[in-house]
């Protein structure tokens, strides 16, 4: 391509709520960010039909049904897999192996040896980056709390208390699925959602030394065209977290939590002052600095961090979809030889023994 | 174009906040509604290095620094303009004389008789499409009030209290700039924020019959290079309003209001409930119906009008640049034969005539 | 009483929502605040058997049916009088004229001309106190906010913007009384929550030197057990205010707001910062100064005014009751030779000039 | 007494915080409530000149710096111990064996030693009532919340999670005092804060069957006149518990809380339904039933227990001082032959229990 600007060629497996959003991070990343732009080469689903009709709308050249096809395409560099946990290892395995680089959706896989196996895979192929979906860390409001706390402004960190509250499974009349077999589904909450939250306390509060959970689930049995079927992962979990660094916090995570739609929400509490988050207010950030009379509101705005690339106006409104607009652009620093700012699959395992920790630690203390 | 897909062609005049934000909206429409597929042609800002680089980095195919070469361009068949409003008039008359279809950033004009002028040339061309870009009437929890109403969910509307309050030029450090001029900059509160909560107003209790205004400038001289100048425009007006339907409001925006960043806010009282509204929180609509407990929360999500094209997850947060792409998806529409969304020009004459009113009031009634 | 301890012996008229308020003022003033403690003496209701019940139960010696026996009664220093508006004028001038102290629920009267008779008669008794139930004023959150404007903490006020609303009177099967007539009740929403609103601002912000003012009857008949009748006072004002400082405002008040229970809420914008204020939080102040990052949350605590001598600790929430312990020691006070903390009844006049000038001024704009 | 009206005889020992907030409740109870009228008899301060002032204040008949005269007072019925830990057993035992009834501030003592001798002496005279001090157990919001969830409103509580924050220990510059050491403060922020956070869950849920809790101490030395003395006791502790009804539920608190001045916070969370509450906005309780459209704002008001007796008007405020008013309420009912409202002494052992529970825990589950 001697004489044309450089570009990224992009292919996509899955295209549902996840590979909507890629494509639409895809499509915005080089006009947000001004990064080179990619070209949305191929894109894969099971059925070809949804395949076809997903490439026209997103914008991809070309559709199939075959995924194989994706990861060892010439023009394909970068493969987006947005598909179900179980296919997750398969696919990022051969794309690694074809040469490409991946961003994978979390949680890595439904079992922590996947997962394990996807961090030898990528160890062996050293120049190609990987990066996790781990949207809520993106968010200017979450990276402000972060550097804040990186550079001390609320001195040292003492103690955290974090929950990831959604309702998704909270009516007893939603039907059996897959998703709630340990085989296919791995971890219930925990997977879908107490990964977010263990990402953010560890990019606050760095590594985790020791966990004590427990799980519950309180919808034990859910309806199927065959009937009533066993739920085999957890609704809720909880856990006490210490950290290397001293610091130690309180965790909770449930799907079944009526009236939760997105709540990410921590207080994380140091020597010098508090910092509180909650994602379905992800605009904005309270701060009390030692001394000063009360929270302060920070809305989000150009003065946190990569929200200028997307309005100048403060208060007017980050966007769900916005978070993946800046993974991509970290994706793309990454493959470009900048640094990267994760997780990548080390860090994603590091955040999945986490998780499988809680689950299987019935109340007794587990060391990571 | 036989045998391909129909696209719609595009011109962009402007490459600042507003610019960009089209710019981003052209290239998600297709993707996130199934839309049309746009052609991003050509691109126009007054410094030719500024368009070239903007183009780049917008994914424009082409770039100039002569605005009239856009809006005559043949493959160009729709324009967005988006320059400082004393630009607006020329360039929307040019586009539509050469046929293209026009999408305006708010407001129209500077004075009343530019806007007439847009309106009476719009008349004239009755195929070609106008809109104008007030994007707060898109977010899914606007539409989901304005709907509300409309289906008599809170009874018939009595009263309605709206603020839009920033604090751009609460600084009287700001130096001066030619926004601050009424022949160039036109209103000053009145037409960067007043007019998107007078559009928001009409659009929950239809056509306003009377207002009675006023308006102060609270910091009357700033710096300019040549020394102090005068403001000679509002920094703050207030009024309040007759709607034809019998309800009444009162209204006040300032531009110079410490701490406020996106204020737009209001509550709606009816013979049947309230509804409370801010977009600092957008992602929130309050509601209490008669004989309720008190006021609920409704976090936006797909149960809200268009959210579920960009996420099928309530809670995860809808954005202030998702607004334009569902603007771009209003407009496209339009072009393809639907109802215009709105506001066109001649709604948003309206609006105008209604700031412009409240500024000429100086306390005493005037019709509309 | 030589060798005994001072004390200031209380006469109450109505035992009613107020009367009780006024009643456990009474009793804690001298326990909160260490001053004279009062002699419940002498309490009278229209029902003989309710005012022997209310004295037994609220420590009172003596009961009475005949008010006129309290205002004389030797032992009475002072008389609270907490009965319907039409009686107001009565009482209070008997209480002068014998020589007592008068602590009058707001409003003064029904009407301007009660009004300003009281006010002739308060002149004529120039060494008695005379102090009007204008509780929200004692709110240590409330005193904070004066005293910072005062201050100049906010600079120069620009512009103010507030409500009272409630929903009393939502429901339109609450039935038809003589409070929605204009002999008997005076005005509507503007007697009972209006003149709160207009105190507060003027408290804020100095004398008012304009009103342009609208009404509305929302539920124009009611049922009695005489059949429909017509509600004669407003359930909704409005108004724009202009204070003598410069400062104008935006006022609005209803008793028919579904949802709302006391929100007397405020945003003060001055040209060194904002307060806002909302009743139903009554702890929380929201202030954000030049140059601050937002709104800082300020807890009701021992830092603000008169908190202290109820409750050591901050945060720890401040009640509706105990404002009314701060008037009684407010008027205690000015008994005993202090400035009076008002509303005296000059400045009760001057609110109630305002609210009759909005409930008349049907968009005209009437001088004050 | 023959001929008189029944009354209550009232000792208070201590002046402090505690001591005027009892003095005022007694004072108002009769009047709020209707119950039989207290006589204020005697009180004791260590400091003579103190006790005579408070007496005088207060409304006391006497005063005395000897303790042992309240509780052997005949005209004493009732003795208020508001006094530190370490007097509460001597004091309470000596008020049993003397006849008389015992309103004790919590926690009942430094050690479980000492409250389970209190559990003893309080058996070995039963006709003698026990109430303890946990005031934010009578908000009517709390109360209300736990009504529902008592008629299986939310359905099955799932999970909880709980905080009790403060900020009074934040600063470092705080000098040492006894209540950082074991032996006469005994437990630290669990146990000034973290009782009440496990009197408010054990109320919703019932007994604790298990705890793990941790503790830490994040300023470990402070100054004293004699220099650097080490802090004995938890700045912060947090926990898992488990209930006997299967429930579960993430437990903190902490003294170091800046920002944090009454954060009695905490989210239950059933089958069918959410609530969730902030006593530093105690007048709020939100609650989302299934099938709601997200959480409804319930204000205190005259719907939810005990609020109309001080109050018939709906979100107007209820205060911290009107939560002992009906503390006195439910003691002088209990003398009089009512249910004990709780918690009483054997009550208050089983939240002592679970406080020390955590605070030995070093994170090896305790079974209690």
């Amino acid at each position: 391509m001697s004489g044309q600007p450089k570009t990224i060629g992009v292919g996509l497996l899955g295209t549902g709520f996840m590979g909507k959003c890629h494509a639409l991070a895809w499509q915005q990343v080089a006009a947000t960010f001004g990064t080179t732009h990619p070209r949305l080469e191929l894109l894969a689903d099971v059925d070809v039909e949804v395949a076809k009709h997903a490439a026209q709308q997103f914008g991809f050249s070309r559709a199939t049904d075959d995924w194989h096809s994706v990861v060892t395409d010439p023009a394909v560099d970068v493969v987006s897999i947005t598909t179900p946990n179980g296919l997750h290892r398969p696919m990022a395995e051969a794309a690694l192996k074809a040469g490409k680089h991946v961003w994978l959706e979390k949680p890595m896989s439904s079992t922590l040896d996947d997962a394990q196996a996807l961090v030898d895979c990528a160890a062996s192929h050293p120049g190609q980056v990987t990066i996790l979906g781990y949207s809520f860390l993106r968010s200017p409001a979450f990276q402000a709390a972060r550097k804040m706390v990186a550079q001390g402004e609320i001195g040292t960190p003492v103690c955290i208390r974090g929950v990831y509250d959604e309702d998704y499974c909270a009516n007893p009349e939603l039907p059996w699925s897959w998703r709630m077999t340990r085989a296919q589904g791995g971890l219930g909450a925990l997977g879908d959602l107490g990964c977010h939250l263990v990402s953010q306390m560890c990019a606050l509060l760095g590594p985790v030394t020791e966990v004590i959970g427990q799980t519950h689930t309180s919808i034990t049995t859910r309806q199927s065209p065959d009937g009533s079927k066993p739920v085999e992962n957890e609704d809720v979990a909880s856990a006490m977290i210490r950290f290397v660094s001293g610091a130690h916090g309180t965790f909770s995570t449930s799907r079944v939590a009526h009236g939760r739609k997105c709540r990410l929400q921590w207080e994380l509490q140091g020597t010098d002052g508090t910092i509180a988050f909650d994602h379905e207010n992800m605009n904005e950030l309270w701060v009390c600095r030692a001394g000063e009379a009360g929270f302060t509101r920070h809305l989000s705005g150009p003065d946190q961090p990569d929200f200028a690339a997307f309005c100048p106006a403060p208060g007017h409104g980050f966007g769900f979809n916005d978070l993946k607009v800046i993974e991509a652009r970290d994706l793309i620093r990454a493959i470009e030889g900048g640094a990267n700012a994760g997780p990548d699959f080390v860090e994603g395992l590091e955040i999945e023994r986490i998780i499988h920790a809680i689950a299987s630690s019935h109340g007794h203390a587990i060391s990571l």
